[in-house]
């Protein structure tokens, strides 16, 4: 009954032998590895873009800091959604990376920005001139903060109010398999042909040891990013070690299996949850995250029977459970869970 | 017969080993997982610093870069070695991390630094008031960009230079491993007791696929390198595969033998070399790492023949080849190679 | 007719008489000319607080900006008002002198921070641990951005929910004077009786050519802050000419004398509008800064007079507008500016 | 015989009467002034360059700093002499406003750099690819911090030399004027027409309190360093009282005759003391700067008499002085300092 986080979980048997093949013998290093040659070859298929460049990090963290550092200058506001990863869960990495970037934060209800609040954030900030800082780059997320998704007509609309002011988007894909899963889209559909210009594809969240890619669809910040990825300390030297993972993720939809999982098993929690009278979920469940209410017995039945999940912020009387299901989470982990909330 | 660099090679047995046995349920993610804590006990011990603070980082220039981040102040000068990693090797790590500090290159036959040279040094750099940058730190590198060593009693008499001015002390050990069993010295013997107060801990070149431990002996500069860390996109969610990596790396001694024998191979090369009419060896061979001139003709034949190292800058009409021998380096590459290079 | 912002008028003559008098004969450079010895006395006995240390600069923003720096770290918060000048005019200064800071916005009517939403700020920022910014600065402004006062009670208050969490506390007063006036404060009871380490004390708004004081309470950060100056050219090598400035400025109570005339003629005009039937003041005049709406028809009628004040944007049908006044406005520039406003 | 530096002097009565002049009235604040348009079109006209775009701040570090961050990324190396005021005397200013760029130090005689010194530098560095920092921007100084000057003709080959591998050129004119009148050269000769990008046009130094121009000949980088100098806190809201030192320093050519005076004050020096038999001149004097050795009894002497300058570090048994003269440096003051050299 462990829901804290995806990435409590370990990284399934295809990954691992992927390693083990890849320690084969001696590799160029920084990159220059063959296995990433063919990475870059099959993401720029799955994504249908032929120019498309591809970095591999082993951070969400650093995927999203470097991306946006590429994207926006110094003096560049990052519009984004109040509890984007980026603002509240990175300790302020897109600043230190930025050199200084501001955060525009968006309020919008579970987790979403919505167009009406993207063109009023857009109108009062960089319209001082010199005085305020620019307006600098849009990123979302997809599976958002909140376990809800994007379709790629919103992100389509929101990108094309940010373009309509010259800005270059950016998608924080740390669950990106679990957005197309939930939504049906291709990968083309929700990032490039929906206005995306940069993305954190996600690969750790998802079942790798740490490996996420920034695919930037414009290869013309390729080489600014390759530097700021070295001088930031995160080109690795036994670099086939991360092309391997993202090889083995890749190979036979590895990837899109483990997402449908994982949303499955977050929508049987999230059905459950809806079925009972003395729990509410306070978000839609669209992929495998699942926020829900309930009264303060059942975090002690759960808590005593050894269920882990986050207990968030006391709201009304009720407090507020962020549960987060896995590739490896199972029917019966959901179940007992289940049994236990019910009581 | 590869002989490029030690990060060329894969990991052995041992390590994949435990990255398997890591990967086994759920565990506690960004450090608090339990192999960490059986990681930091084991490095206290080996150190015989209780205590001693360790953050796991995948890349040796993260380990740098956060560890000066956290000794130096921005207006700081860190003094290196004109050839140290940190100046050459890392695209202005130190400086981006440390928001703009200043590396005063110090010259040194056989990538060492001198007593006078860093004497003179700290003579004319802090000494212009609020005009000039402030004496920052010192940053030593064993075993050095050259091949050589530094005795611990060396480090002891740089160091108390640096600290007469007030200032911390930085150890590049990249190659630690191979700078103790080069020297004899105990782990403690060449860090804090010979004044070092910051130790890059390297693993990748010595067979890890990229765990480095930044060490720090005095623990109030601990929260600080952690924030740093997590700001600069290096905590990693599943931290259990680094901790798995070193727990691996430091038991049995799998780190020393590791060395030992790259060492070993190293040395077997550089006599080799030695004993050769048509070539010279240009920096003493203390480690794993061999320098040497040689004519053109045997540059010829031994890439002709697909051996892999360092062609450096040609100087006085002979080239000089940077050849580094590894943890799965074997008699047989090392005695080719010499073959080959004698004609 | 011109109250488009106080920094749009000269200075008085007994400025530009110290000027002149400074210009006599050699000085040292670099803040160690004689007048700038007295000018640190002169603020120390002002403020009763003769530990205290001064540094000059020539413009609000480095004051700011230098200030916060040297009380925040790269990862902290910064706590201030949704529409303080740092974080809406000063393009990113704060950020870039602290190396990344994050400025977290608090609401709050008439441009001030309630104790209730600062502790709940301070409850939902820095309670992460390593994964989120940490609690770094208060950062009050007086007068506010919207012509309201903080009387010392009020920012006693307030520095005392930060002090409950460590944070130390600075005080922006580009129209400090203005403040000291409007209350009846001495400086001591403004600043550090109340809680607050460091003063942004300006001079150019009332009255000067363009000097601020940095003024450190505490004056363990003093080297630092002295360092940071000059790393951000903010050190002048003809100090003299900031120093004569801030005599003059002190000398005979000029400063408080400035003040409280741009006060009263600030007054003077609210008073007036407030009497309008066809406008309304839309936050309180406690100072020089008087913001109301009225209709079209008003604007029409003051600008083709050529009166010069600031358009805001749009609300409710109506139009806000901002006018400042200053040390030299006339209750005749006053009179006519709301003659024609009543049409 | 005060020589400690040309900032020790105060300003010539044609600089204080546009400061009185311009305190006049109103004036439109944050450098929309009237009398900026005025002093952008006499630049422009000085310099031949129609589109250069002109930026004032009050201090040469600022200068310096805003222009290069607006010619190097954070990851470039700006090559410069060793002694460079950039290098030595700016408390690490260029790391900060680049956000890390690394200087790359050059050797030569009496302040110059030569093409084979500059040749050789880059060769060495960014030839290695992601590791290193890249070739950035060339900052040259004229007049030197020894005291020489570059003709244009050594300009233009440095910067051919530079701009061979895709390099922007940088002027640290501090000393301009004196550059030009010890040349012959036209503003434009010495600047656009020999390679030179950006521009540090020095004011302070010749008798302005405290004006600085960056002059961008390439106008596309004109909006990038507006914003720079805001967010660096540079851009005065009183900016009317630097455009008018920059007017009064213009008119009449007074930059030039105080150029002219105060490099015929250092001459007069210069060649006193290589009259002597008991001292010598270190480097030449082409302008205002004097560099010279004597013996022990010399400085007591001069010191003794209340003479005022620089004592350097002592160099074989001899020490080295610098002497500046300025623009109200008098025959009287050269003649009565030899004379007390001579003894």
């Amino acid at each position: 009954m462990f829901f804290a986080s995806d990435n409590a979980s370990g990284v399934p048997p295809e990954v691992m032998a992927a390693l083990n093949r890849a320690n084969d013998g001696y590799a160029r290093s920084y990159g220059a590895d063959d296995i990433m040659a063919r990475v870059t070859a099959r993401l720029r298929a799955l994504f249908e873009a032929p120019e498309a460049q591809v970095h591999l990090v082993a951070t969400g963290t650093a995927a999203n800091a470097l991306a946006l550092a590429s994207l926006t200058p110094p003096w560049g506001a990052i519009f984004c959604h109040r509890h984007a990863h980026i603002a509240e869960d990175e300790c302020g990495a897109p600043e230190f990376f930025t050199n200084g970037a501001k955060l525009v934060l968006i309020d919008g209800a579970h987790g979403k920005i919505t167009p009406a609040a993207l063109t009023e954030a857009l109108a009062t900030t960089g319209a001082s001139g010199v005085h305020g800082v620019q307006r600098g780059a849009l990123s979302l997320t997809n599976v958002t903060e909140a376990g809800t998704t994007y379709t790629p007509a919103e992100i389509a609309t929101l990108t094309a109010i940010a373009k309509s002011h010259g800005l270059p988007c950016h998608l924080d894909g740390a669950r990106f398999a679990n957005a197309l899963v939930a939504t049906g889209a291709t990968p083309a559909e929700m990032t490039w042909q929906a206005g995306i210009d940069a993305l954190s594809f996600g690969g750790t969240k998802n079942g790798l040891l740490g490996v996420e890619a920034v695919i930037l669809f414009d290869p013309a910040k390729s080489w600014e990013l390759e530097l700021r990825r070295k001088r930031g300390g995160h080109l690795f030297s036994k670099h086939r070690f991360l092309s391997a993972q993202m090889e083995a993720y890749l190979e036979d939809d590895l990837w899109l299996r483990l997402a449908s999982h994982a949303n499955a098993m977050g929508q049987r929690l999230a059905a459950g949850i809806a079925a009972l009278n003395s729990a509410a979920l306070t978000h839609p469940c669209d992929a495998n995250m699942v926020f829900a209410n309930w009264e303060q017995g059942g975090h002690a039945r759960l808590q005593g029977a050894g269920a882990v999940y986050y207990d968030l912020r006391p709201k009304d009387g009720r407090e507020t459970a962020r549960m987060v299901a896995s590739w490896n989470t199972t029917d019966d982990h959901v179940d007992r869970f289940l049994a236990r909330l019910k009581g």
